[in-house]
């Protein structure tokens, strides 16, 4: 069987496309062509496969599979590249799209230059500063800017769930950070039950920020959709960027622009399709 | 300018391959998109470009160039790919097929399964034990089963050259070594001018090895064709394994077959197409 996909990016962040409403792929079939196909030596290489479905109620579905085969909830950088697939091949024809997740349905609004998507607008829920929410074991409600000790020292910490947990720390410089020492002492510590995504970050003004993330279970890495906008959340209850305006921040894998409001926080970026490729697969 | 490209790998060795039957590709093109291309995140992702080019003299000229953009000479896993390449796509119909590169015209004998090239036996020429042509900074001739001193301990260590300068030690244990540490001592050992390729070796039975390689410049690899090479002569040369038969080394990325003589050293290994693809360039 030949599989026809697209590989597209997002800030860094990597996936095999595949349309759904072209070839069906069952649950057992994808995982197993997830764990494959991603491998960056032997496969076609890439952080997972998207499968970009037919739904009722929505134009699409997206289904997200990690590199392990585990299916992913959603991914902010990877719904953009689902939107600009659908748009970029005529699936839809409107520049607002619906696209529902395991995360519910989330609302997308195109950018288009010369008939193709080149950016992408994602609504990504509102952000939540509730400590037992996130979740976070604690005697208090909400730690902002809150000195959190660690068996490396002190950190002024916000913690903030965008659906999954973040905790932000705002530092001086975090360019020679040693993250695969630093990470883990924040992912594995016991006020964290589900372990958590730590967020460093430096201002350089109200509407620039630079961040470097260590993700649970997956180290360093070069974008993290939901962390972008967990720093902005904690930036303007920090004091240090405005709500309701757009702010940019720089990730090792390009910019992304959050506008933080109480109701939801918006995430704009880029959305590229890098090639297309048919890989041969035996059934 | 649309390319198209083919995915192989041997080994799990990965390049992307270019017909320049078909397309022609100046030095600096090619090097522009091997940085490129090779990214694994916004590229296609592989450990280098390899162009495929007419030549006369010989059934074609392979050119290869790292992710980094540099001009590679020769590689054992590539040059398998390059065969099959040629056999499968009708550029040869014979099983014997001759390869310049800048390490010289290899010649390689395909095995064909199905019509299709599944594996490729390259002659990598001699081994050479010649400290001083390897290059190796000593007062003696050779390194066979010789105490090298190191800031972390003593190895008993075998020096040979396949082109590239490799130092080989056979220990009991290698699943547990942590070569990020191990590995730079002996690459930036004063002993190496040009630094030098370490191989750590378990011999199973007298025809059956494992390896592991840290590689100059790249650190650990899955797979270094040239490394096993080197590994089977220092085995043989220790009186681990015979000469003139195939011996096989399991590497991290897959298995190879070494045979090695006096005058030769043929390394029998898979090559493999991943998938096809092709790439809108901007010019």
């Amino acid at each position: 069987m030949k599989l026809e996909f697209t590989k597209m990016q997002g800030a860094g962040n990597d996936y095999i496309y595949i349309n759904g409403f072209e070839t069906t792929l069952s649950q057992d079939t994808a995982t197993r062509l997830a764990h494959q196909l991603s491998n960056r030596n032997f496969g076609i290489g890439a952080d997972g496969l998207v499968i970009i479905d037919p739904v009722d109620g929505a134009d699409a579905k997206m289904r997200m599979y990690n590199a392990d085969g585990s299916e992913g909830k959603m991914c902010g950088n990877a719904i953009r590249c689902v939107a600009k697939y659908m748009y970029d091949h005529g699936i839809v024809t409107k520049e607002k799209v619906v696209i529902d997740t395991l995360s519910g349905k989330k609302a997308i609004d195109l950018v288009i230059e010369n008939n193709f998507v080149s950016e992408a607008t994602v609504d990504m829920g509102a952000a939540n500063f509730v400590l037992s929410e996130i979740p976070v074991k604690s005697a208090e409600a909400e730690w902002i800017d809150y000195t959190f000790t660690t068996s490396i020292g002190d950190y002024q910490v916000t913690a903030v769930s965008m659906g999954n947990p973040h905790l932000v720390t705002f530092l001086d410089e975090i360019h020679d950070l040693n993250l695969t020492v630093i990470g883990p002492v924040f992912e594995h510590h016991p006020a964290f039950p589900e372990r958590i995504n730590t967020e460093f970050v430096v201002v350089h003004s109200p509407t620039e920020l630079s961040m470097r993330v260590w993700e649970r279970g997956s180290g360093e890495t070069m974008a993290c959709g939901t962390g972008a906008c967990a720093v902005v959340a904690a930036a303007v209850r920090n004091g240090h960027s405005p709500a309701g305006e757009w702010i940019t921040v720089h990730l090792l894998g390009g910019d992304l622009a959050i506008l933080y409001n109480d109701e939801t926080v918006l995430m704009r970026g880029p959305a590229v399709e890098v090639y297309k490729g048919s890989i041969e697969l035996v059934v």
